[in-house]
């Protein structure tokens, strides 16, 4: 590996100080001055007509601006992302749908008087059986949405090789049923944006994952074109896929609009669980061949997924489930059948590893069921079923390069697994699981899939990197300025980054499918080589300083190495030998990958990460247990950020004990979530947390910038089954249904003495 | 003249539905969270010695965060433009020297806090003799300031030709005296600024006419690198060269940094009188030479010029007085000798006209007195001695077009000179005075002395234009919104047009000098036109639409004109082959001009604007009189945007108007200003203003966009000399200092009769 100065060595976070202190600025934080606060009416109602709604008492309080009903909204079945989507509504008209469906909008001068307003709107229902469970809304007995028949939001079914045929020549064939919960993405700060209108010019403060999809959503919907439309980012307290589709934003811009002034909405807790966008719910059936070797033949998937009551990014959620984790291992041949289905709760869509966990959940459940059938250790049946450097996933994933051997090798000595298993202890067990992830993965856009990015140097020598994507709290601010700061020869924290800004920064796609350290990271590379490389010939021929070259924060003659000026003298002459335009290095990513085909067959993504997951737990006979530890073990190629990596995997392994233990967003029969508060919904806190091991095995990407890939959604990935193996492992029972919470385990327990009581006594 | 579609055509403002609507943000607009509010301690004496000052009770006050006096500010005596000037302080220590002068600052969490601190502070002074007077000044008998012996600011003695030769074949030999007043710019909108500092990063809200040097200044003083420091534009209410140098951005800028928060100034009207940048008093001795034909032969000039407390740009002011006129007759020799003079009021600094007004009024009174001591009409004296294009100026401007005679024919048809000159009625006259002005002056900077601009174009199809220069409301964004409309075929009010953000826009050497149509406008055309080569390149090669062109806001085939898309679409399309980035066509232009050498001599702007402004006058026995029309006929080159070019003659115009007739800044013994509000300072309003006619002669400058010169500064020049020759014309007498106020007339007309009744008697 080159030598490098910043890359790879722990770093100060350049957006750090202003977080700890304060001082940075959330959506909330915005205050403009003759702000107008707009509430929304929810629905009660998980499914009803609505027989009354009279809004004329909430129109007469004084401070009130104006009352929105479904009938006020130009465009009210228009919702959402453009020619993509558009099967839903601004406001409810003849139907509520979902508990947090948005029946009437409040505009007034204050919080307090909109509260008041919503609360004088007479609204009234008569109730309709709600489609609340994945089975049943498959039945179609019951329609969530009359205007959807079968409650089907999307079908996929596909068939890769000749499934029935490795069937035949298997020597195992193993069945099993998984489920795993919709979770709430949690990120900690509510939505909140400001948006103003003035001129015929809207103005957008506000958080989002996708800036320029979120502008194309609100001009769809408020009637501007995008030109008129500046999106303003503000710092965002985390997003996980959350941020992808977010209505707030679109009802401000809308509000704004039509009542021409400034208008802010942020949402309470309990509207964060009812009007969000939580993960889908997925229930799994999985029929799995191999032979007696251990080597998988074929399997046969059926998933039924929650959609909720629209599309959004759920429909390629569901798509990744269905087909991501069979590229990991040599499958002969692979079968699926996708269902994602319309259900009367609010609409699900991404969260931190795409569909990914869900089916992970199941099969790396499911390989631990098959090597104790063939009595193999988990790691063995692994090792033998996995893909090397330059092989081809079955659906089409080519790799470059595959560190997952590596991973196992690692993970298996930091828990020490073989000497753990040789000498078992009752109630303790170690589990593994092991993952799959794109790094730069494809957005669904034919035209293009990479990203942009400048690297300015203006005047005062100040450097700034611009680019389209989001920072929302991972920390892509600091592989910018590393990467700026490697290869400009500055102090990284001197680099100011600034993203998503649509009127100052390049378009994109937007940010997810962990895609940034590798597409924008080569961007930031390239543009600051053009940077360099413009400098140093403006300061050669304009400037008349002959062959030199830009390092250490200062210019040096190319012969002698001798220094000639420093950074900002450099800028200040070349500027105005171009009469005052900054120095633009402008660098394109476009990355090697291609759009799957209609069956979901490509090479969707430049790169592959890989990971294997550990868990050590300790297991009581009540169903109570303890993780002891979690070992987590990835192949992102070359580490740019050490810290933020490692705080990446935390994270994510944080989110993925929640998801195995404690978390989950049930509905009762009448479609209410039974967690509606950070307490009930009871993710773990740091004080929960096991200890946590992060190991890296840096391969080499050929894409990546410095040969690193990413690192964003993997960690959550592969620890709930590793958990649960751990815990079979531990007392030979199996929870099938996430999160193994203690009662849960409590009935598997007295279940398996159950039958084998029930044995002894046949 | 080439065919357009905008350019020359009655335009609508870019700005002006925001500016007419409220919605423009003018600085004092900026309403930030947590701000502090900081108030000036002022001198109330124009010179003394501080004997007491003690802040104690107002630090004790509720409320105060802060009091500061000099002993507590880091490079007190450091202020203003690094390596230019410095000779100044930020607060006052031993002594005070103007009225207006700081003598300590108080920051406090809300206004009235700060006013009661101020109250709070005991100040006790010796009051010390003031210099106020021009002619005393220059006798150096007291000292303005104990440092600066003799008083002088800055000496110039420029010496052309063979003066005493000239002067010894002169026919005819005059001299006189004239005396033109310190004025205030009067930009209605006082000072406000918000500098916020957080995280080591200042950012400053304020007006300025030189975003990046006042960003140097604001570095010099605060000691923050000046890539630490961002300024944001705001709306600007008006500047005329009063905000090249205000003191408010870098004070405002000192204490935020100086108590770490957000602080937030604005002047009071009083301050923007007595501690603001008024234009420079000017009392000028001439000798004029001419042969019996009436040909100009020579001149000598003394001139003393009041510079107040410290050096601004009031030195170049002084230069621009004594030499710029000259150029624009055809004399074999000058001579001048020009003194800029300490005294103890406000600093002095540029006002529309650059010092140009001043020696105008002088010497087109001058040429008056001579025409008529020849027995010639002062219009047949005038072009006897104008320059033609092709000819060099005696301080060396190159004029590669020249339509002055033009002017004074077109003025003289306007105001049928030759009839009303025939047949004189009794009260009634006319007058005329011709100009010269620079077109895209050249700043100081041997560097460069140009500016860039960028057209972008995103994705979105919305087209920007940014530029660090500024639009302080005389309509540079208009010029650029027609540019890029007429270059790239769309909408004028499409384009946005972003001026003088630090951050976002390119390095400018500030606005100022009437150099903006000329050097943006060439810049702005260059960057439209590099952005509609990048696009149509890249539709051609990149997305294989083969020879297309851009025009009427879209994309045609180049060989049979049919449409392929719209520009938003083109623009889509075109960024997404370049992974979204926006693309950004560069415009840059360095006029062929040079700094003048230590003479002052040289081609300082690659173009030169002249006009011809006359006057019809009634004057009354009492020294009352009426202007009843003023005509002011400009050759600016090609006219981009004929209602704002003839909302500059009559703005420019008015400020004349007020100038002859009624303004003025003057000083009591003591050193107070006896005008301190609107009121008092008697500027005309709309209602007192007379008939303008505005001509425009339309050259084709070789060095402009479209031919197109400067119309900024020339209207203000030299209508006041017009209105006293009119004067003249009506009654035979001349007032020699302005204003003609009714007293100074009615004294000369009382005078005249005195010296005719004596004449008669002896």
């Amino acid at each position: 590996m080159k030598e490098t100065r910043y890359i790879g060595k722990p770093a100060r976070r350049v957006d750090g100080r202003a977080k700890v202190t304060g001082q940075a600025k959330f959506s909330d934080d915005v205050i403009l001055p003759r702000t107008r606060y707009a509430k929304v009416l929810h629905s009660r109602y998980a499914h009803a007509k609505i027989t009354k709604l009279d809004v004329s008492k909430a129109k007469e309080l004084p401070g009130v601006a104006a009352v929105f009903t479904a009938k006020d909204i130009p465009n009210n079945d228009k919702y959402f992302r453009k020619g993509t989507m558009g099967d839903t509504w601004v406001l409810a008209e003849e139907y509520v749908r979902y508990i947090g469906d948005a029946v009437a909008f409040v505009v007034a001068d204050d919080e307090e008087t909109a509260e008041k307003a919503l609360s004088l709107i007479e609204a009234e229902y008569e109730p309709l059986p709600p489609v609340v469970n994945l089975r049943e809304a498959k039945k179609a007995e019951l329609l969530a949405r009359a205007d959807r028949e079968g409650n089907v939001s999307m079908p996929l079914e596909v068939s890769r090789g000749d499934v029935e045929a490795d069937f035949a020549k298997a020597d195992v064939i193993l069945s099993d049923r998984y489920v795993f919960p919709s979770l709430s993405q949690l990120h900690l700060e509510p939505n909140s944006v400001t948006a103003v209108y003035e001129g015929g010019k809207l103005t957008v403060y506000c958080a989002s994952q996708v800036w320029f999809h979120t502008r194309e959503d609100i001009a769809a919907v408020v009637g501007l074109p995008e030109k008129d439309i500046i999106l303003r980012p503000m710092t965002i307290g985390g997003a996980f896929g959350a941020r992808n589709d977010q209505p707030l934003p679109i009802i401000a811009s809308l509000l704004a609009v039509l009542t021409k002034s400034t208008v802010k909405m942020t949402n309470t807790r309990l509207e964060e669980f009812v009007a969000a966008r939580p993960s889908l719910q997925m229930d799994i059936d999985i029929t799995v061949a191999a032979d007696k070797e251990g080597h998988l033949l074929s399997k046969k998937t059926w998933l039924l997924s929650s959609h909720g009551i629209h599309a959004s990014d759920n429909d390629a959620v569901t798509a990744i489930a269905c087909l991501r984790l069979d590229n990991n291992y040599k499958f002969n041949s692979v079968y699926v059948d996708g269902t994602g289905l319309y259900l009367n709760h609010t609409p699900t869509a991404a969260y931190r590893g795409f569909g990914n966990p869900q089916m992970h959940w199941a099969f790396e459940s499911m390989l631990d069921e098959l090597a104790e059938k063939l009595g193999m250790d988990p790691t063995e049946i692994r090792m033998l079923n996995y893909h090397e450097g330059g092989e081809v996933g079955i659906h089409g994933f080519i790799y470059n390069n595959c560190g997952i051997k590596e991973c196992m090798r690692r993970a298996k000595e930091i828990v020490n697994w073989d000497e753990k298993k040789k000498h078992k202890v009752p109630g303790k067990g170690i589990g593994c699981a092991s993952l799959i992830h794109c790094s730069g993965s494809r957005a669904g856009k034919p035209e293009f899939s990479g990203t942009s990015a400048w690297a300015r140097l203006e005047s005062s020598g100040a450097v700034t990197i611009l680019a389209g994507e989001c920072e929302m709290g991972q920390g892509i601010v600091n592989v910018c300025a590393l990467i700026a700061g490697e290869e400009l020869g500055v102090d990284p924290l001197s680099v100011k980054v600034i993203m998503g800004d649509t009127e100052m920064c390049p378009f994109s796609t937007g940010t997810n499918g962990s895609k940034l350290t590798s597409n924008l990271g080569n961007a930031v590379l390239f543009a600051c080589r053009d940077l360099k490389k413009q400098l140093c010939d403006a300061l050669r021929e304009q400037c008349g300083y002959g062959p030199v070259e830009m390092r250490d924060g200062g210019i040096y003659y190319e012969n002698n190495g001798e220094f000639v000026m420093s950074l900002e003298q450099a800028a200040y002459e070349a500027c105005c030998k171009f009469s005052g335009r900054p120095f633009m290095g402008l660098g394109r990513f476009n990355p090697p990958s291609e759009l799957g085909d209609r069956t979901g067959y490509g090479n969707l993504a430049p790169s592959y990460v890989f990971g294997v997951q550990m868990a050590e737990v300790t297991v009581h006979e009540d169903g109570s247990f303890t993780v002891d530890r979690m070992v987590s073990v990835h192949d992102i190629g070359r580490v740019i950020d050490i810290r933020n990596a490692t705080g990446q995997v935390y994270g994510g392994v944080m989110q993925a004990f929640g998801a195995a233990t404690t978390e989950s967003l049930d509905l009762n029969k009448e479609g209410v979530y039974q967690a509606n508060t950070i307490l009930e919904y009871k993710a773990p806190t740091l004080l929960d947390m096991p200890h946590i091991d992060v190991g890296f095995v840096e391969t080499h990407d050929q894409y990546g910038p410095y040969g690193a890939k990413a690192i964003a959604e993997p960690p959550i990935i592969a620890m709930a089954p590793a958990i649960g193996n751990a815990i079979y492992d531990a007392v030979g029972v199996r929870v099938h249904e996430a999160p193994i919470t203690p009662q849960r385990l409590r009935e598997a327990i007295l279940e398996k003495k159950k039958r084998a009581a029930a044995g002894e006594e046949a």
